[in-house]
């Protein structure tokens, strides 16, 4: 991966994200990226716009080259110390889009010898398929990364840009039953599908369960944090978060831009309404209206 | 898979299940399920008898063919409609053994050439094993379905018509460890067995342990739902069914027809009875009577 | 594995930790354990030190050779019997120690041929690699038991005498999110690592992620159970036991010793002290200082 990121090269990347750069950059680079108690003269250094003495910060990184917003000044011992200030509004999205551009190895398109796919699935281009990758007969769209030991059942729809990390488990039978006359359990036929929006990442370890009858459907660009549990008929809008240990029961429908602490669950059939912030280790057993925070065991509104 | 079934296909299956037919069903044919949203001409459709609109929905629908319990009348307004009426006793339970039958695919026995078995395993007839299984020195029955990923330990003995859902754990090492002179964890010998009773279906991510000294038992008809950890030497009884997420400590005894909804835990050494009901979220300390419902955290038992 | 194993065996196994044998047990031999239920005259039997009625399950126990700690008398009656017992100061450790020399089939070094290393991976001695293994470019100790469909990515560095159970997922990205301009989830930066400690076992399906920015720190004997999930730059100390489904948020602090039960989960940057111990599905949101034991949701204090 890189090893010297000119600054030139980052200024040019940002493009209007830029407000004003500080100091002199000319040949001045960049090498990796350091939490805070590893930054050292090569690291591109970033000041969290939340924190309340970031000037302090500022001045005693190590750092040559430092992203901050417009609160921090380019003093005197700033400019003795020939940093340079990158500034724009967010730092921290900066950040997060210069190193998903510079400092974040990408996957190339190619299928490992061991993946085992359908002669009749369709695969968009640019497919990423790990080792061990079991792909049925499905649709996946463009830029496609499925990690080592995914499945992928028959019938689902994956869109594209869509990342599956390790494990993850897309499409099976979900869990219905009857008890019969006897009363034992009879398994309810799950013959619907499930889709996929684009830009949607499924953590590792994730069972996400094809329909009974219809279709679950997961909306675009939700992300989905590890050994989550989505099952049959669950409908999630977009921008959803869902943190590790989140289950969700069938049929309930969560809406365009809920958060999801990890460990929540949710009862079947319930609606969670948009923007709705869920706590962590919350049972939430009813409809959750918009906008609101739920937390506890059984979950309950709080003011926030 | 099936595209076309006759109506009369399905009157004769059902036999004794039918109480009576309405309507002209010659020739007439339903080509698959579907979820009332989108309920065709083609549907096999059902109505709920649980709900109190039924006649209301069932003259609505847009299918042929609808399987009714015997409150709902064949009006004129249906006959006009030209539908048929199957009237059985429980619609949902005759609509699972008719999808079963007629519109789930089957997994035809055979094993995947990137299967791993111990040479010395003993599988019984029909055996279906997906890519990437790997099956040690154990003893599986007849009409058993291992779906990708799924990894038996050597010892392990399974049933008849036992499913299990792809990344499936079945049969390793349970979590036992005692501090030694230095205070340090020292593990305790994992010896026992694992016995998986027929007909018990396993979902995907399930980490099932082998016993420490003894065996860990699952009972005939169990259904367990995905992600759920059983730990060494538990006994779980008959027609118990385990949602997603449910964790239950070593040597816990569930007895048969248990319910647990997604994401209970259970402590070690309890015993839950016959027919007990434990709650989303559940955290059970104690020993649950038989019949009792049970939730919160901790798990107390509530009127139902 | 061991068919016959020798009381003298044992006796020699045992050196300084031998208190005192009683009895004859000249070509006197055991062949396995057995829980108390099905103890026979070849089970190496144990007396827990902690059970009340010690000296009457050590005279009504069918097994010839007994651990029992010193408060158990050799009485006539035990003579008489010609058991013999063997006095040591903890029996349970006891027997864990010479089951896991005796009676614990150990893994012999080898790499299966389904597994895919990459091939500038740094691998020490005596790896055993099961069947479906995927280790990226990485280093691993000496002495390190890989089970069925592991997977190990880049970067990640593993001690000696490491076991990590079925299906778990080491050191792939976190779960780090920013909303951009428009409201989209955009990715932060996962770029970090993974370090694991000597010694340390990880249960079955677990997820550990690599570091955002920094490393990911699991300390050495630390001991995970199945399906716990480790979010990035979480540390972990020495010593410390994660029961199942146990999940720790983003740069969480777990010090050394700690016991935390089944179904916990922390909030992200939280700090748990030294022996803390949390109940089982306790919602941890707070630093718990050294000592302390944690339950509910959300954890309070309790006295034990």
């Amino acid at each position: 991966m890189a090893t010297q990121i000119l600054v030139q090269e980052i200024i040019d990347f940002l493009g209007p994200d830029l407000i004003e750069v500080y100091g002199e950059f000319k040949n001045l680079y960049v090498k990796h990226l350091k939490p805070l108690s590893s930054v050292d003269r090569d690291t591109l250094d970033w000041v969290n716009p939340s924190i309340v003495n970031k000037q302090e910060i500022s001045e005693k990184s190590n750092a040559r080259v430092i992203i901050v917003d417009s609160d921090v000044q380019y003093t005197k011992k700033i400019a003795s110390q020939k940093k340079v200030l990158i500034i724009v509004d967010n730092p921290k999205l900066t950040l997060a889009k210069i190193g998903n551009n510079f400092f974040v190895e990408k996957y190339e398109a190619g299928i490992h010898g061991s993946a085992v796919i359908h002669p009749e699935a369709k695969i968009g281009d640019n497919l990423y398929a790990a080792a061990n990758v079991v792909i049925g007969k499905c649709h996946i769209g463009d830029h496609v990364v499925l990690h080592p030991n995914v499945t992928v059942n028959d019938g689902v729809i994956i869109g594209d840009h869509v990342s599956i990390k390790p494990g993850a488990v897309i499409g099976y039978d979900g869990f219905g039953y009857e008890r019969n006359e006897k009363g034992d359990l009879t398994k309810f036929p799950q013959v619907g599908g499930l889709i996929i929006g684009d830009y949607v990442d499924v953590g590792s370890g994730c069972c996400i369960d094809r329909g009974s009858l219809g279709d679950t459907l997961i909306g675009f660009n939700t992300k989905i944090n590890n050994l989550c549990r989505i099952a049959h008929n669950v409908e999630i809008g977009e921008n959803v978060v869902l943190a590790g240990h989140v289950n969700i029961s069938g049929s309930t429908i969560i809406e365009d831009n809920v958060w999801v602490s990890p460990c929540a669950c949710f009862r079947g059939h319930q609606r969670v309404g948009k923007k709705a912030i869920i706590g962590m280790g919350a049972v939430v057993t009813k409809d959750v209206p918009p906008g609101e925070t739920w937390v506890g065991n059984p979950a309950r509104r709080i003011e926030r």
